[in-house]
């Protein structure tokens, strides 16, 4: 295998000059440096990079702290991620970190401190633990997907408009017995709770009572949740907001199982945009998470080049998408969708 | 920070024997590594990795190569091989390679060529496209989940054993009229193409006919599939293989959204006992995936121990999981499951 000094000999020049042309770390003329790259390519030379890591301190390589892979957000954003360092020569080290594993205090315990990344993209972890404030500790750029203001960078869903406007969306078709489905309990992550907030104001300023039915936050739980909701006829709401897509759906075949049709007797309004949203003509708030994934590493990678430029919260406000899981409630006559409350 | 020296100094020992003990390259005695090992806890010490990768050869990493991190399959498996990996304090890169786009050029012309690992997982990838040979080509040991046997080990679902095992239950029931729904076309996967053909030779050895639905391996996929298959009344079959559960979920719901009773008029089998199962009733084979990128993990960790270790290959077999998506056809009488012919 070809080393430094037959690309140094290749290109005529010391191999001092070869390794800081090809590491990048002082001064070369731009001439010289095609040169040491011509060379280096000829002959297949690919440097060490535990060398290149001591050499220039940069190991080239961004950590991504994330306490799930299988759910769909979560690998969306890390697939935004990994586009966005692909096209910039970055590696990617995955630290999952599902809560309550031991595996998750190893992480944070061991793994993070020994430093093998420029910087660390945190996905969906809860203020409540202060793990970002620990991760920011570290002393490399932190950005964060999800989540409060903090220290570190943040790209995120604008997630109390999102819920504002499925509820004025179905507040402006004429519904009043809107539940709001999903989160809650021990487990309350901050999205659903900002979520439920941007619903519970919107029905408050209304004059409307707000109605939470708490369920796991997962296709299955709001299925689960909803087939206890609509089963009792007397308390049957005639639209449901879901925290999320999945919730949504989830409610969606239940009300199909127990032959509630929808939207005539229920309306369903979702947050994501989901792949299965099609499927179930479900009407939603669309994010993109893999938008929100490639902007996060955009933001860490141009920190890295420019270490004095602030950090910045980056909120997107989601679309409505209009499918044809809503309608009027029973009994009150179609009006056009253009009446609804504009956002505010 | 505390350097090696004052760890060295603390100790008691040459900063040479210091490193030495940290890093496990060259002899120590025991009793001289648990005192630099305490002087380094308590003077909160990190070794630089770059530093203890020069000295020693190794990353302590293990990169994976998958096309997809979203869809569940891929995710559990990759979470699977990150628990393990934690246990034996190793850190996971990922390369996620997604068929047909830049990235994954990249990923095999640039990204791997760096080596940042002791060996690599590599996950679903196709024989067609040689790519398994260019990671064995790199030098490093390598498992593969999912595939044909190779120079690589092998940990996989015996495929031709779960589809065969599908069939037999149905034909069991008194099923003649069985279709196979998904997979097919261009880009047949290596591992619908196994199934399908477990399927084929079962239906051929028991004298009837195969029928052959292609359909993209998804949920959607298998719904839109189902929904032309189904709604031709004269052609209608009277149960369905899904290639994977999500094929099989999607033929459940459009059999829903026209009307078909399942499994009164269809019944439907699965294979994977995907999380949505339970909620779809659907029978299916098991297989984990989890487990499956554990024993990858476990697999190559032992490679590194012990580099005179032939690789396995390890075919998993999957198990029955009898729920309420199928039933004997319409026309003829119940008969005791047990009455399926036994696996062979």
């Amino acid at each position: 295998m070809a080393g430094i000094a037959d690309v140094a000999r290749a290109a005529s020049v010391s191999k001092a000059t070869a390794s800081r042309a090809l590491t990048g770390s002082g001064y070369v003329s731009e001439q010289t440096r095609a040169r040491v790259v011509e060379a280096a390519a000829s002959l297949g030379y690919v440097a060490s990079t535990a060398a290149v890591s001591l050499a220039t301190g940069r190991t080239r390589n961004i950590g991504v702290v994330m306490p799930y892979v299988s759910r769909w957000f979560f690998a969306e954003v890390l697939e935004g991620i990994q586009d966005a360092l692909l096209r910039h020569g970055y590696d990617l080290t995955l630290y999952d970190a599902r809560p309550g594993t031991e595996g998750r205090t190893r992480v944070f315990d061991d793994f993070l401190a020994r430093k093998r990344f420029d910087g660390l993209i945190a996905v969906g972890l809860e203020p409540s633990d202060n793990e970002l404030g620990r991760l920011v500790s570290i002393g490399r750029p932190v950005v964060s997907v999800v989540g409060p203001p903090s220290e570190a960078g943040v790209v995120a869903l604008d997630d109390l408009h999102a819920a504002r406007r499925a509820t004025e969306h179905l507040l402006g078709l004429g519904h009043t017995r809107i539940a709001f489905l999903g989160g809650g309990g021990e487990h309350q992550a901050f999205v659903d709770a900002t979520r439920l907030r941007g619903y519970a104001v919107t029905m408050e300023a209304a004059g409307v009572e707000p109605h939470h039915v708490p369920s796991a936050v997962s296709l299955p739980g709001g299925y689960a949740a909803a087939v206890d909701l609509l089963g009792d006829t007397r308390e049957r709401p005639t639209a449901i907001v879901g925290t999320c897509d999945e919730v949504a759906i989830g409610a969606i075949i239940a009300a199909r199982r127990l032959g509630i049709p929808v939207p005539s007797s229920l309306s369903v309004v979702g947050i994501d945009n989901h792949e299965y949203a099609e499927m179930f003509s479900l009407t939603t708030l669309e994010q993109s998470p893999q938008a929100q994934g490639a902007r996060a590493a955009e933001m860490l990678l141009q920190r890295l080049r420019e270490p004095d430029v602030p950090m910045a919260e980056v909120r997107l406000q989601a679309t409505l998408i209009l499918r044809s899981s809503t309608a009027p409630p029973p009994g009150v006559p179609s009006v056009a969708v253009g009446s609804a409350p504009a956002p505010r």
